[in-house]
C-alpha cells in the first residue's frame, strides 16, 4: 500500500509545477506581454491559482497529513511533512473564491500601478488599490484565525515563516535609534573626504547589459537555465530550472543596473543551489523565506560588490564595458562612488547605510495600513512625513513617493521587513564565511566567486526548508540573528 | 435552477483559459526559454494538459450535453453545444495517462529536433520521434474508434473538423497532375523573361525588424494584444488578447522573414476578429480549423501581397527600409521577384506555384508513417524521393529534408494538408472579396487594407465555428471550395 507520505508528496508535486507555471505567467506579465493583454492574464492567473488551491485545500489532505506523521522518521522527510504542514494551513485558511479575487484584483492594481507610478498619479491607483488592501486584510484575518497570530504576522508569515512583528520591533527599534546619528557622522566624515562624482554618461544600454550579463556569468550565473531581461521593476521569477532575473537601465547611471543585476543574481544563485533530484517539487526544497532570500541577494550587492577586493576586479571589467579610463575610473574612484552614501528617495537606489531607513518607514506604513489606523488616501502624507523625519528628504511626487515600489499594488503585504532583516543577515554570513575562508579577500579580488558560492551552497542554499531559519542561521555563523554584526560592519567600511 | 447549458459554459470557459496558459508557455518555450529548462517546462504542459483534459473529461459531462440539448434553440447556443460535444468527444477519448505522455514525449521531441536540425542528424532524433509516433497513433486509434473514422482522418479531424484524406485525394490527385506540366510552362515562360536578380543584401537583421512591424501595423496588428519575436520555426501563438507571431531572420534575403510575417499577421487578424463578449472562451467563437486558418495567412501573403497593387504600396516602404533605390528596386522588379517560381527546398521559402508539392509530399509521408506502411529509419529516403519526383531536387542533408518543419517533432500529425487546402480557399475568399469590393486593387495599392480585412471579418473572422468550414466558404463565396478558383488564379498570374 502507498504511504499517505507518498500520496502527499505527489500532491505536492503537482502543486509546485503549477506554481512554476504560474511564476513565468508572472514573469511574461512583467517583462514581455502587450498591455490589453492585462485581463486575460489575471484570468489565467486566477484560474491556475486556483487550481492549485483546490490540489492543496482537497478534503481529504488533513487525514494523509494526520496519517503521515507516524509514518516519517526523523530527518528530510520529517521536515518536508512539517512544510507540507505548513503550506496546506495557509492554503486551507482561505476559501477558493477568495483566493480567485485576490488574483484578479492584483493584476488588475499591478496594471493600474505601471501606469499610475509613471504618471506620478496615487488617486488613479485607488480604485483598484482599495479593493486590493480590502482583500489582503481578509486573507490576514483568516490565516491569523488558523494560525494564531495577530493579522499582520499572518501576512508576514507567508514571505518569513516564524516572522512576527513583536522581533522585528527587537531589531528595528534600535537600528532606528543608532541610525540617524551614525548617518550624521558618515556624512560628515565623506565631506571632509568626497567621494569624486559619478560621470555623467550616457552608457548605452547595450553596454549595460553586456555588462551585467559577463557580470552574472562571473557571479556563476547558469544561463542554460536562465535569463536576463527588462521590466518595471526589478525582480528575481522563474524556479530552479529556468531562473529569469530583471533589470531597469538607467542611460545616466550604470551602477543602479549593474548592482541591481547583482542583487537579482544573488537571489538566482539560491535558488540554483536548492535541493534538487527527488527534492525539487517538495516544501522542504524551498528556499527557506525571504529573510534568507534577500540576505543572499544583498549579500552579493552589498557584502562582496561594494567590498574594495570586488572592486579589484570588477574596474577593469567595468572600464572595458564602456571603454573609459581615467582617475574618475581608477579602482579607488569606483570602491568610493560604490560606498558613497547620500540620503535619496529611492529604496533600490538607496546606499548600504539609509536603505533601512526605506524599510522602517514602508514597514510602519503597511503595519498601520493592515491594522486600519491609516487610511490609503492619507498613505502619500504619511509616506512623506517618514521621508522628512528619517531622511530630510520630501518627494516632489508621489512617483518618486509611495508609487515607487511594486509591492503593495501586487498584494505583497508584509513583505518590507525581509529586506532589512536579510541585509543583517548577509552581513552575518558573510562574517561566517570570511573566518571559514581566510583566502576570501584575494579569491575575490580575482573574481573568483566559487570558493563562497560553495560555502553559501553548503550552509544555506541546500538546506532548502529542512530547518527554520533561526536553525539555518546559527548553523551557519554559530548563532542566531545579531544586528551588533551588521552595525560592526557599517562602522568598519564607512567610519574606518 | 442553473441550465445544464450554462453549467456547460463555465466548464468550457476554465477549459479554455487553462489552454490560453498553456499557449503561453508554448510561446516561450519557442522564443525565450533557456534549453536547460526543457524538461520542466515539458511537466509544466503535461501537469496543465492533464489539468484542461480532467476538466473536460469530467464523468458528468455525456449527461450534461445531453440535458443541455433540449435547453437551446437553433443559432449560436446550439452550435456552441454542438462544438461543446466535438470538444468532449476529441477530449474524453484519451485516458489521463496518455494525454501526459504525450504532452512529454511532444516537448522532449521538439528539444531533441532543434538540435537535429542544426546539425542535419535525423537519427539523433529518433530516439524521442520514435515514441511520440507511437503515442501519436495511439491517439489516432483511440479517436478513430470514437469517432468512426479511419486513424488517419482522426487526426485530421482535431485540425480541420470534418477533415478527410478522400475529399483531400480528390482535390490533391488533379492538382499532383495539373502541377508538373504547368510548373513547366511558368518555368519555360520565366526563363524567356527572367525576373531581375535578388540583391545579396546584407539586409541587417534590425531594419527587418522594424520593416516587419511597420507592414504588420498597416495590416492592421495591434500592437497592444501582440508582439513580434524570433523562434526556430515560425508561428503565431498566444489568444485573441495576445496574439504573439514569430519569425527568422536571414540577412540575405530579406524577403523571406517579410512574407513570413504577412503570413503570420494573416493568422492574427484572424484571432483578433473572432467572436468575444459572451463567447470569448467558448468553443463556438474559436476559428473553425486550421484550412480557414491557413486560407486567412495564405490570403494575406499569396493573394496580397504577391499582387501587383499591393507591391506598388509595398515597394517605397522596403526602400526606406533599407536605404536602397536603383532598378534593382523598382515596382516592377520588386513585384516579378515576388511572383518569381524555382522550385527548392523549403517548404516556408517556396513560392506559390511550387508550395503545393511541399504538402502533397509531406501528406503522403505522414499517411504513410501512421498507417505504419513506412518506418521511421526509411523518411529521409522517401522525402528524398518525393522531392525528386516532384519538384527534382535532393537536399544535401536531411537538416534541409525531412528535419526543416517542426510540426511531426512537435506531434502535428495530420496538419500539413490544411496547407495547400487553405491557398485553395484564400484563393477562392480572394476572389469573392474582388467582387464584393469593386475598389479592392487602389485601396491595396494605397496600402488601405481596411475594407478588406472587414470584409473577411464579416465573412469569416466574427463567424468563429458557428458553422463548417464548408458552410462558411459557401456563404462566402456562393459555392463549396473549388479548387478551379486557384488554378485560374494561378494561370492568371503566372501565365498571363
Amino acid at each position: 500500500m502507498t504511504r499517505a507520505y507518498d500520496q502527499l508528496e505527489t500532491r505536492f508535486h503537482q502543486a509546485s509545477v503549477i506554481g512554476d507555471a504560474l511564476s513565468m505567467l508572472h514573469w511574461d506579465m512583467a517583462t514581455m506581454m502587450p498591455d490589453g493583454s492585462a485581463a486575460s492574464r489575471a484570468e489565467q492567473i486566477a484560474v491556475l491559482r486556483g487550481l492549485h488551491h483546490q490540489s492543496l485545500a482537497a478534503p481529504d489532505l488533513p487525514e494523509l497529513l494526520e496519517a503521515a506523521e507516524s509514518e516519517v522518521e526523523e530527518g528530510w522527510e520529517r521536515a518536508n511533512l512539517q512544510e507540507m504542514r505548513r503550506e496546506w494551513i495557509h492554503t486551507a485558511a482561505l476559501p477558493p473564491d477568495l483566493v480567485a479575487a485576490l488574483a484578479r484584483a492584483e493584476a488588475a492594481c499591478e496594471m493600474a500601478w505601471r501606469d499610475a507610478r509613471a504618471a506620478a498619479d496615487f488617486p488613479s491607483v485607488l480604485p483598484t488599490l482599495r479593493p486590493l488592501l480590502g482583500l489582503v486584510r481578509e486573507v490576514a484575518a483568516l490565516k491569523a484565525d488558523r494560525l494564531g497570530l495577530e493579522p499582520y504576522d499572518a501576512l508576514l508569515d507567508q514571505y518569513e515563516p516564524g516572522g512576527r512583528a513583536a522581533l522585528i520591533k527587537t531589531v528595528f527599534d534600535p537600528l532606528e535609534a543608532f541610525l540617524p546619528g551614525f548617518l550624521a557622522e558618515v556624512l560628515e566624515a565623506q565631506q571632509r573626504n568626497p567621494p569624486p562624482p559619478a560621470p555623467p554618461g550616457p552608457f548605452p544600454v547595450e553596454q549595460q547589459r553586456a555588462l551585467g550579463l559577463e557580470m552574472m556569468t562571473r557571479l556563476g550565473f547558469d544561463f542554460s537555465r536562465g535569463r536576463l531581461d527588462v521590466s518595471h521593476h526589478p525582480f528575481c521569477g522563474g524556479h530552479a530550472e529556468d531562473t529569469r532575473i530583471t533589470t531597469r537601465y538607467n542611460p545616466n547611471d550604470y551602477a543602479s543596473a549593474l548592482l541591481g543585476v547583482i542583487h537579482e543574481t544573488g537571489h538566482a544563485l539560491y535558488e540554483f543551489g536548492l535541493p534538487g533530484g527527488r527534492w525539487r517539487h517538495q516544501p522542504v526544497a524551498r528556499a527557506r523565506g525571504m529573510v534568507l532570500h534577500e540576505s543572499q541577494s544583498l549579500l552579493f550587492e552589498m557584502q562582496v560588490a561594494r567590498s574594495r577586493p570586488f572592486v579589484t576586479f570588477a574596474a577593469p571589467l567595468i572600464r572595458a564595458a564602456f571603454g573609459v579610463s581615467g582617475p574618475d575610473w581608477s579602482e579607488d574612484a569606483l570602491y568610493r562612488r560604490g560606498i558613497a552614501v547620500a540620503p535619496g528617495l529611492i529604496r533600490v537606489e538607496a546606499d548600504e547605510v539609509t536603505y533601512p531607513a526605506h524599510i522602517l518607514i514602508r514597514t510602519r506604513l503597511e503595519q498601520a495600513l493592515i491594522a486600519d489606523t491609516l487610511a490609503l488616501e492619507d498613505l502619500p502624507d504619511a509616506w512623506n512625513e517618514g521621508y522628512q523625519r528619517l531622511l530630510g528628504l520630501t518627494p516632489p511626487d508621489n512617483g518618486l513617493g509611495c508609487l515607487q515600489d511594486i509591492h503593495w499594488y501586487s498584494g505583497s503585504w508584509g513583505y518590507f521587513p525581509t529586506y532589512t532583516l536579510g541585509a543583517m543577515t548577509a552581513a552575518q554570513l558573510f562574517d561566517a564565511a570570511r573566518h571559514a575562508l581566510p583566502d576570501l579577500d584575494s579569491t575575490l579580488a580575482r573574481g573568483e566567486v566559487r570558493p563562497l558560492l560553495d560555502w553559501l551552497r553548503g550552509a544555506i542554499h541546500h538546506q532548502g526548508s529542512s530547518g527554520s531559519t533561526n536553525d539555518l542561521v546559527s548553523a551557519a555563523t554559530g548563532r542566531p540573528l545579531d544586528p551588533a554584526v551588521f552595525v560592526a560592519h557599517l562602522r568598519r567600511r564607512y567610519l574606518p
